[in-house]
């Protein structure tokens, strides 16, 4: 008997039209049934945030390449709630996959991104998720080194699946070289400095715009996700939906509050 | 010789005008020097969204009972973010809260949340950090019943710090009956069903609002938020920035990518 075709849905934080996703559907045409269920713009930096106080819309434009591909004026997360509710017509995925996001996703950017905001929303359905991003902010951006990666990772999540409530941030290095391995990592520690550069309007109030620097706090560890991508490796790391901190990590007074 | 005021930043994502950022604040301030830098509009299920791509303000608006108030045009993470780099004029707070959150973060709550958004920023900066939510989305909900365990807590947190990397995501019932007890707790597994209701536009096009049931995976377990909540108790849920999944958790394949 034949196995049955997967069913896979794409989304992205960069917007239906970014090559990113698009570069990612072809990469997985062959593998199953691809559907895209993208932002209708660029959403970046959107986390988990849902829409909550507004009406959404789902709408199916041209396909890629042969794929069904919908836009929603939402964030990542309510593509992915959409896509399962209206969409996909009632059917689960078997996979949800999204990405390539323009620029890191690696460190401390997973917990602000909402190419891991789709990916850890596919995970809370309890489907196998995995969020691709290329350390290339650049609309123009080389994807096709990655791919080979995204394609042999794809393959051995749909056959292997992952642990409940655990999904894939993967980031691929940009460098001059094609990477040539993959490895699992941490996320490593590290922030931003420097948040805001600081403008006056013409009206003399001031106004704020968010940039910054990126500080690695461990650049000597050898098992981050930053040491791979500084290193030519494309880094996955496992990550957890639930956010409850390890009941050993935790000092004694905490237990005893009344 | 006297010890320091603690400086006290509060934020929320009910926005500044709501009254559970004012009971919170008016709850706290003979503990420290306490500063409210807030959304200027409800911004809820913002989770950690970051606005990357439009110019933010600071506005500091009329006082809360003797303490600064600051508005935002930005989610509950830009506030955290924009306290730190302009309300606070420099300085580091001592502690981070947030809240209190007009409606439930329990369970898988915590992930969509912005006012635990603030909670997790202030954890990035390395400040000990809590969210408070009581379990009623009445804007005139009655928060006095459970102001008792905020101080208390707070107080806990002031004197003993919180480990690296670990805040505290914080449900308050809304019974009838004031809480008596506060405990350490675990976010319940469950999940959002029936998540969108349809409509029809005048022009016949459909759109979409979201709504939903709870459903709890595990009504037994007796260690979980969503079973103190029911049961009348404050839970405290030690909630972690990193979301790298422990390694013993994993799969063998895992470790053999290439």
């Amino acid at each position: 008997m034949e196995k049955k075709r997967p069913l896979i849905l794409v989304s992205n934080d960069d917007g239906y039209q970014a090559r990113g996703v698009r570069e990612l559907m072809k990469c997985l045409k062959d593998m199953g049934e691809v559907v895209g269920v993208c932002p209708d713009a660029p959403r970046s930096g959107q986390s988990m945030a849902i829409t909550v106080n507004s009406p959404l819309r789902v709408e199916r434009v041209e396909d890629v390449d042969g794929m069904e591909m919908h836009r929603v004026n939402g964030t990542p997360v309510d593509c992915v709630k959409l896509a399962m509710h209206v969409a996909l017509g009632g059917r689960q995925p078997d996979l949800v996959v999204a990405g390539i996001n323009h620029g890191s996703n690696a460190s401390i950017n997973v917990v602000y991104s909402g190419t891991m905001g789709a990916t850890f929303e596919g995970c809370a359905f309890g489907i196998p998720s995995i969020g691709f991003s290329l350390t290339d902010h650049h609309p123009e951006a080389d994807f096709a080194p990655g791919l080979p990666f995204v394609r042999r990772l794809t393959e051995l999540v749909l056959a292997n699946g992952l642990p409940e409530g655990v999904c894939l941030n993967v980031n691929i290095p940009n460098t001059e070289k094609a990477p040539t391995e993959m490895r699992l990592a941490r996320a490593c520690r590290g922030n931003w400095s420097d948040e805001y550069k600081e403008y006056t309007d013409p009206h003399g109030h001031k106004f704020y715009w968010l940039t910054g620097k990126f500080r690695n706090d461990e650049p000597e560890a050898i098992d981050t996700d930053e040491w791979m991508l500084a290193h030519g490796i494309v880094s996955v790391v496992p990550s957890m939906l639930d956010r409850t901190a390890p009941v050993d990590t935790l000092p004694e007074w905490l237990f005893n509050i009344r």
